[in-house]
């Protein structure tokens, strides 16, 4: 199994995944997506950048949104567990040379930003501005209803090594696509919060965003919001789905934002507390691997992504395909 | 508008479409698939035969499974309100030159046997052995917990045709795909119960029967479908979708049984019993016109088909073609 | 069996129920419930007046709001199939020395008032505006997300007279609750459309208006709604529910106005087109009866209702009773 | 606020809750309740006990069902972290003098029986057999198609003393009612897993236990399985519900066994992994706290539960009482 044993005490102790910071080129298109057709709630506006946070979350966002020229990720957030865990991340990422800073961000307390090793901006803090619950403010539900953000899905130019040192970061393996020729992982999916994941490495060029995934709690919001894009002037925007995934047996859809950035609305996976929990592993050959129900993804699937800021892709020495949509 | 005006005063009453006989080459592997797959409940079995209907049905069969050597349709029965309207039926065919005949068929009264111009077989009925409800028994409730069957759709090779002689019988038009071009009609929904359809023509090598649907109340009946069939061997059974119809709104998915005879799961249509409701048209160009959120269907689906015992399909002068996908 | 025979040849053809035109005394607040929160659409407003259609409805409204000083119910509204049943409608109610009138009727073509023998005010048209379809529209849907007008639900002193006087009109008897000492009816659902019913009767102090019902697709548009009210300040105006009947076999939800006027959530009875289909007969006695589920209704439930204006309701002779909840 | 901080270093690591052994009167009957009503898989069964899981666990089982003369709890299972959890458990327990013992489990690795201050019988592991995955076998999913054991509920005659006990054990409070006069707790939620609730306390004579929770993706399971009890001589089984919780704002159902013991069916709750989350406030007196819709529960549901084997339950000294249906 190529899979890296769990880390039962890593170094610092990651919550769950917790933001992304997008930017945009155009942000009143982006507010009309993301507030209007998504549902997500506006907890602070001002020129250039909106704040966004899902209807469970008491955090003060899950999304930013910053206008820009380029249309690329500017950092992935993740929540640590307690004020120590600070310290302990930045002496782990400067152990291993990795760029470490203290940042100022607006609504968060103090806040480490660092680049994992093959560039990714990451952002790790303890405390974020709480904001009063509206879980049962269900006047304020709107579009596909988002409870939370779910997962950030990668490219990756070596999944392996990928795996490997989110793993050290106490990231578990949940389920896993390996190539058979090769015995290399393919894609993997991580998590921390008991979930199937918050983060998962796909092969390809990399390191790029592959989607940001919210969590809503049936199929039928994912309808609803099928229904409200097709008549809406968001056709275009769908991209695959609606369908289960056979990896983690979510109900899922993809769309793009008006940038191309890709959303997944996501549910159904299944609780992963357990630290014995067994990954399942899934041939890349498998044609039920990525939709249980048979439809392969289309191409745009496979060879599309967001771009990190100040961070150049790399082409994957892994050329392993798995099935393309005609 | 190529759509004819509704006939108020059709010649005959008819109710609604009844039942459709399939002819199987492998009796065993029909029953597993409609039996235990798509749960249909068996009211009669005999040696090459099987009679079933579905949850909310009082009436004894909506499908006859016979054993037979070619895979095709032996009949499309109707119902018809009383029994005055048998001979009204038996006139009307008659005057066409169409044949008529009064048939023996089990578990039926009197039936009238003939043939649509084009040679589609069907029968017509007022009494059926009735059942007692099952519609609460919901121990019984399986697979995709299927509670009637909706409709019919067929290829035909003049659909303009078609719908003015089915028009005649006092089937309305719900909706229509018009060829821009031409200015004729390429496909047309009518119905008698008050749903968007009994009966679909679409343009193609005609007569064949594209699919019988049936009905059931939401969509997560059809995800509990795909499930099903995806981890017990049907996963190439699954032909299209799921996904929302333009032309019904209805909710679908198409699968194949044993023989490649095609299955609709349908749901969430719209009431249509006012007479004087306006059909809606479609253009044959609309993307969105198959699927409200905008995935082509497959080729597949608009070539393959059921043929009529006893009838050659000839293929359609309109050579317009919708959009499929790649 | 207590019920008649269907009347398979009704001197004239009604279609469906088609509106109800409610009096109430602030019509601002009501205006906040019947859009706000149920999510009926406004298809005219003027002074004092508001008419709403749902979602499906191409009909130029269903309801009518009227401003007045006494909350009852100005008239219910049916939908004949053909200009000539308007005058054999004329006739059948004059012939009976019913009152009959010819009214102008906003958004409608000619109009039958008349009232039936117990002094219910009906009237009957064959045209009435009609508007575009807005079934598509996805950004217009809220609340509940109503589909269509579904029935009424009236008080009758005298429910085997009333059976008797809407059986000779066309309507047929689907299900009905038997007294079983007197053997005389306890309550019955009778249908036009080919639903459960259009119009159903209970006994008590009646004529009175029971409840209008709405059609929505799923169980899960009953929990928004529920979701909706209990957090917008309505959560005194949920009556009843949610629940499965017995009868009818329906979903249920049971909300009161901001007049009392007493509103039903109605979704997945099934298609009773058939003219030979059995009635289904319960015992009052039968707990299942009115909950499925076991849980009695409530007695406002039993005891509260509309008046009709001009009609002083009267109490029934027959005093059996349901079960109550304590 | 009467709530204590969180314990963010529990002196041990305590997963989840795991399993509940119920001792039962009649072994067959409550394998037709568990197994072919609630649709729970049997993975071991042996004269006298039965083991079952749910449809995405992994470990051997959730419950155990034990013939016996009476029906009372035998323990309240929890999964520990890691082996060195075990002996820390141990010395928790035993610095406060209650009685410890390592116990031979079926199935299970080395488990520590201990009980909580008021005799609640409590067991701790860290292995149990593991299972090969089902969630994607669809034909098994059967009843109420349960996913997972959610949560215990305990009656307890001194809240604020159960909350101290089992925060010190790293359960963190996510909700909580508070008895106005008194400022003394009159229920608490807690967790571990992230969910809303491992474990809650309420007010009553105790210990005893209240019900146990299962996991459901939607509430139509819940109404799948309430029309399933109501169609198979179970309807006097089902005692309140559904409905959606103020409290944790999740949709339930709760059923009695057939020897009473309850259990809840249980969805659409909320993701709790932050440390900082602040718990929420309920008074005593809000009759949306039960339930969200306003309905109040019947008194069985305030006076009945299970007691623990080998305990006696005494009469709580805080006489504050909810609102409870006539
Ligand atoms: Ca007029
Ligand atoms: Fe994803
Ligand atoms: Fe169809
Ligand atoms: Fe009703
Ligand atoms: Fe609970």
């Amino acid at each position: 199994m190529p899979v890296p044993a769990p880390n039962l005490y890593p170094p610092f102790n990651i919550v769950r995944l917790s933001h992304v910071e997008y930017r945009v080129r155009d942000l009143a298109a982006s507010r009309a997506f993301y507030v209007d057709i998504l549902g997500l709630q506006v907890t602070h506006e001002e020129t250039g950048r909106l704040y966004l946070r899902a209807m469970e979350e008491r955090g003060h966002h899950c999304i930013v949104l910053v206008e820009a020229d380029t249309a690329d990720v500017g950092v992935l957030g993740f929540k640590l567990y307690d004020e120590p865990d600070l310290e302990r991340a930045e002496r782990f990422f400067a152990e291993k040379s990795l760029p470490t800073a203290w940042a100022e961000r607006p609504h968060m307390g103090r806040t480490l930003r660092t680049r994992d090793p093959w560039g990714i901006p990451l952002e790790f803090y303890v405390r974020m501005d709480r904001l009063p619950p509206i879980h049962q403010n269900y006047r304020l539900y709107n579009g596909v209803k988002p409870l939370r953000i779910d997962h950030f899905n990668m490219f990756s130019a070596n999944v392996d090594a990928s795996v490997a040192f989110y793993g050290e970061m106490g990231f578990r393996v949940t389920e896993y696509t390996e190539d058979d020729e090769s015995g290399r992982l393919w894609a993997a999916w991580m998590h921390r919060k008991g979930g199937v994941h918050d983060v998962a490495f796909t092969n390809g060029l990399g390191p790029r965003l592959h989607h940001t995934a919210f969590w809503v709690p049936t199929p039928l919001n994912i309808i609803d919001l099928l229904d409200l894009m097709s008549t809406t002037g968001y056709v275009a925007n769908i991209e695959r789905g609606p369908g289960r995934h056979g990896i983690s047996n979510a109900f899922f859809l993809y769309v793009r934002d008006p940038d191309g950035h890709r959303i997944e609305i996501y549910c159904s996976d299944y609780q992963t507390v357990d630290p014995d929990l067994e990954p399942i592993r899934w041939s890349l050959t498998d044609p039920q691997r990525q939709t249980l129900w048979g439809a392969p993804a289309p191409k745009s699937w496979f060879e599309e992504g967001s771009t990190f800021e100040g961070t150049e892709p790399v082409p994957s020495a892994l050329k392993a395909q798995p099935i393309i949509a005609p």
